[in-house]
């Protein structure tokens, strides 16, 4: 069967570390019998450029049309100072909400090789390996009522954090399932002792618990979780907490790995009624735009990210695993791009790493 | 003139360590003839004890009539599942209200000799010095509409993010007026890429930005704030942002110092005619109820809280300097509560800690 993909390559260094998925999606065609249907499109500051919007209709239709999304990555200076309703991120956004991708997967994992490029110390996090979850389409990040106004003379602005018992459950029951086919510990983040919507987040998880009492489950507060992630950070499994606190929570946690440029996301849908998630893949860094078309950036993130559709979207874990498999064994044979140079090892280009990793 | 100070010991290890900052006291008020009026009161769950309710009205009104008050630590497992509304928690929450202590003061300080206490490599964390300025009495946490209800048969819970400008304002001047005083440095964190309250937020920093030319001011989004935190902290001198961002980020801070035991707070209210504030120092370490009542708690964090009373409440400088010293004389001396404990230093007891400060 076609599997349809639509890439969208974005701004910065997006268009060239998707060329290299590009190449391991040409390699997977040819050597393992895999049919891609390849479709392009523009988001962010690239369909403002062409569009004067972050996300056109006909973006959206194609991506709701696909079976899977490949997303490079978003803005960059050059749009940084329009109006909020017209940034690039406004794509973003829209592109989360409309396919309702409620789930994203985070995961901050730390490569052997690569354990030196942390600021924290060897033993706290050698072998490192969360999963964080993130509510990725309710909370504050949508909750209306939202803006700013003008009463008695005075001006506020303001956001509503919101989160109905539906939306805390299906978030909850993905991360119980995927706590099961890990370690089965997973930590709920919230603020329950200051924000009632996380009192009812916290009650929620609880009952949702109860359909799964081989997972260990425990729950934390958000500031406490941050200081946890920094003291020991394999302490934690599985992570789930809300859209904001997921935002701050997952950076922190990808930064703990230090190498920033290896580190893929998912965000899913519901499974429809064949088993079939609407999902966009992209990964965690950012366009970079001060090293844009200069073929230095990492294409790994992106690469990683493109194993994790063929994980969860296109049921081939086993394909995934090959090419999580290769990027481990590039890494131990010595190639590094500029973001995780380290003395001793050989400084490739973007080009020459997707190469390498294919040759792997 | 008399220094009127409430005393509020609160839960777990609080009453121990406070116990250390009460002889400070006594020595200041014999060697140094400092007059201090000390008034106890409860808060937290040692008020639900004793009085059903996390802060009583008399004891508020103690806190409105000091010149300062000093908190050791509330909560504990003991008062976990109260409902919501009279959890310890609140206790905390009204004070700061009600005494409308909206500028929080968390200094994340390595001191020299507890470097290899963090979790993050030396070069990274000595000599670490960051101010963060947490907005304590506004936002989410105090925000109206808030709740847990139910439409049309779902539940939903929620809560407002709210600043008006005025708010934004003074503690933007506070933040501007530690700069002027540090390295002229701030940094303010809001998500004016989603929340338009904090499109507000960078507004209104910018316009006060204006009437301090010689800082240099930046503005970071918090997740990029969590991850630059994680990977180059000595680049911050002051921190400004908002109440929840700011539980998160300082506790993210404190712990990169791997010694929460030494971290001081301040919250302060506007100075009034006098110039004169209200305010109320405490530790940012918490109850510690495993460890209460051993002797074993480490004093410093209070003690310190105490000097930053002597220096913001009563313009002592030169006295809380002296007691900052002491603190790094005893460090250097090689003694060690057991939660800074390191091979080769002597290990002492919270009550060994405070008089070896004293001799200091
Ligand atoms: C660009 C921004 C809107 C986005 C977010 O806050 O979700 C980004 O930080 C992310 O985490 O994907
Ligand atoms: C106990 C809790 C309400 C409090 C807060 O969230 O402000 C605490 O975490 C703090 O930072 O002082």
């Amino acid at each position: 069967t076609t599997k349809k993909v639509l890439m969208l390559p974005g701004d910065g260094i997006g268009p060239e570390v998707m060329r290299q998925v590009q190449r391991v999606m040409d390699w997977m065609a040819k050597k393992r019998n895999v049919n891609f249907e390849i479709t392009e499109g523009l988001i962010g500051g690239a369909s403002i450029d062409a569009h004067n919007n972050p996300l056109t209709d006909e973006t959206l239709a194609d991506a709701m049309a696909a079976d899977a999304v490949l997303l490079g990555a978003v803005g960059g200076p050059k749009w940084d100072n329009l109006p909020f309703d017209i940034k690039p991120e406004r794509g973003l956004l829209k592109i989360r909400k409309e396919m309702g991708l409620f789930a994203n997967l985070r995961p901050a994992l730390v490569f052997d090789a690569l354990v030196g490029a942390s600021t924290l110390k060897e033993d706290i996090v050698k072998g490192l390996d969360i999963m964080i979850l993130r509510e990725l389409t309710g909370g504050i990040y949508f909750g209306q009522p939202r803006g700013i106004e003008e009463r008695d003379g005075v001006r506020f602005g303001f956001n509503t954090l919101v989160y109905s018992e539906p939306e805390v459950e299906r978030i909850a029951r993905v991360a119980f399932d995927m706590a099961m086919k890990r370690n089965k510990r997973l930590c709920s983040v919230d603020k329950a002792n200051v924000l009632e919507s996380t009192v009812l987040w916290r009650e929620v998880v609880e009952r949702v618990a109860k359909d799964f009492p081989e997972v260990e489950v425990s729950h934390m507060y958000v500031d406490n979780a941050s200081m946890q992630l920094v003291r020991n950070p394999k302490q934690f499994d599985v992570m789930v907490t809300t859209n904001m606190f997921g935002d701050i929570l997952s950076d922190c946690a990808a930064m703990l790995t230090g190498s920033l440029g290896m580190l893929p996301s998912a965000s899913l849908g519901a499974a429809d009624a064949s088993g079939a998630r609407k999902a966009l893949y992209e990964p965690v860094h950012g366009s970079a735009p001060d090293i844009a078309g200069q073929d230095i950036a990492n294409p790994l993130a992106t690469i990683l990210s493109f194993a994790m559709m063929l994980r969860y979207s296109f049921d081939m874990g086993d394909d995934a695993t090959m090419i999580e498999t290769a990027v481990q064994n590039v890494l131990k044979g010595g190639l590094r791009t500029a973001d995780i140079m380290q003395p001793g090892m050989a400084k490739v280009s973007t080009t020459v790493m997707g190469e390498s990793l294919i040759n792997e």
